[in-house]
């Protein structure tokens, strides 16, 4: 088959230079290679392995003959330029939020519903990083037993937000740990932030993004409403509480699980490493230094719930910039060719 | 009355620390102050507003004449001392595990079940960090409505395991903040350490001590029996996972929450609020740093839950040191005087 024409939309941005770095690792078949961005970064040349590459202005670049487009430049900017991309000819793998939950739009993990790529009208979607990680260690329960209900908390990397957000957790580190009686004693001096809205640094975050009229943050519905759509399950039952920690890159979720029959750890430790994708440690607890690039997501921690009515307690950890991000688009990617 | 001979056992840790300074800020009416430590720590002199004391060795020290002993010195010294102590007439409030599920040993958590502390016979148990923390935010809602199952993930702070938890995080911070991009690409080198098992600076540990057979933690196992204890509602059923993370002091906890009957998050809001030693914020989200150095504990992010049931999603969080430690037991101190 012909090689293809990439597209990046975003790609100066933490996401899509994830993206090119995996199209490169796995030997994507690019036969031309487009780099866009805003205005404010467009011009920049950079060094591929498909030749040097300048950046264009995304609102003036002309998408024609992009056979794929990886998006991965916020919502709003996938609103406006991601169905003009797709009018001439090219199927765009979004990662933000804006086309997740259209009808029309499949919403794809790579190794949990492939087949669901193959229907896009265009466009299809990247789902979220949280919701995609924890699934590549859920999915193969409940394929096998039935999903019927789950309780997660998150415990989520502040690479989640972009550099601004890795550079924000470094700068409060080197301000907060000179006085570490401070931190214990509750006189800290606010470090200050434009990311988020407390202090991250030795410290963490229960509420990711803002809240809506009931309280839930779109993070937390998020997992609720793409877990179903992914696991074409509407009637699953998930309560979510989305919290940011004070890691670099590694999303973790700790995961209550109740099915349609009872599951034992052994029978979950088998289905789980049987999946593409994923692997469960036994021997070592797997944490997001452990995740942090690494393509598998990693599980752990599998326990009987202690109701004894054969659920499941489970831990499980993913790169929120590779299988939570730029590796599942690519992997979408390849799934189209 | 007459002031009380009051004893800390374990007085140079960080627990037996916070004891005597919250005894101090009470203005606790301590006639003889002793403290009791290892005899690596015998003979060192502390200043105290009741004056100048001296260190003594726990193995020969006389417990003759104690009225209260606070104990925090590990569950085998406890073991080990505490039924002297209470032999002699002292009632020992112990910081340890060593007798909290023993049927003849009360589990107080003071605004809670105060009452359980009057049927002592010599030792009382002081609870879990994590569990005493969560149940200032989860009693006030049982009261009222019947706890019938709880879902929980923790966020632990280092200070749990004391000051060599809080030094093993300092020095590994220093030692892997110099390099982000290897902590976002996994190339980072292990700093090593003594008090976990896996580095804990940018990272969370969803592993607090050793699990058993099952899979689960002590820290785990506490969660659900002692919260059965000390809310004397033996059928409650509860998940726990226990997370160690980049804190200093705060122990947080996501907890999913079902009762006999659905609880509005109105309700909630009122009977946490009317509760003593716990508030509910609701205009910021309360963070670890916020607890820290607190004796209220802090609830949050109260949501009914997805399911439509009638639950809740609640945030706990609360100094571990304090409400979670050495404030309890001073105030289990007050109920006796």
């Amino acid at each position: 088959m012909p090689d293809k024409s990439i597209a990046i939309v975003g790609a100066t941005g933490a996401v899509g230079r994830a993206m090119l770095s995996i199209l490169t690792e796995r030997d994507f078949p690019v036969g031309e290679l487009r780099l866009m961005a805003s205005a404010r970064s467009a011009g920049q040349k950079i060094e591929t392995v498909w030749g040097e590459v300048e950046v264009e202005d995304l609102s003036i670049a002309d998408p024609s003959g992009i056979d794929i487009a990886l998006f991965s430049a916020g919502g709003g900017r996938s609103r406006e330029y991601a169905p003009a991309f797709a009018d001439v000819g090219a199927v765009v793998i979004d990662n933000s939020s804006a086309f997740r939950m259209d009808d029309r739009v499949p919403l794809v993990v790579a190794g949990i519903n492939d087949h669901a790529a193959a229907t896009n009208e265009g466009i299809i979607a990247n789902p979220n990083c949280t919701t995609m990680t924890m699934l590549m260690g859920v999915a193969p329960l409940h394929r096998a037993a039935g999903l019927k209900r789950m309780v997660a908390s998150s415990y989520q990397a502040v690479s989640g937000s972009g550099k601004t957000g890795v550079d924000e957790l470094s700068r409060q580190t080197r301000l907060l740990q000179a006085d570490e009686a401070a931190l214990n004693d509750g006189t800290w001096v606010d470090p200050g932030g434009d990311v988020y809205a407390r202090p991250i640094a030795f410290n963490v975050l229960p509420l990711i993004g803002t809240a809506d009229p009931h309280g839930y943050t779109d993070e937390e519905l998020k997992l609720l409403n793409e877990t179903r759509k992914i696991l074409e399950a509407p009637a699953i039952e998930a309560e979510s509480t989305c919290v940011r920690v004070p890691v670099v890159t590694g999303h973790g979720t700790s995961v209550a699980l109740w099915f349609e029959r009872p599951v034992a750890p052994e029978e979950a430790v088998r289905l789980i490493n049987e999946a593409p994708g994923v692997q469960v440690w036994l021997d070592k607890v797997p944490t997001p230094l452990d995740a942090a690039g690494t393509d598998d997501v990693l599980v752990g921690r599998i326990r009987p719930t202690l109701d004894g009515t054969g659920g499941l307690n489970i831990w499980t950890v993913g790169d929120n910039l590779r299988k939570g991000a730029a590796l599942n688009a690519v992997q979408i990617a390849e799934l189209l060719i």
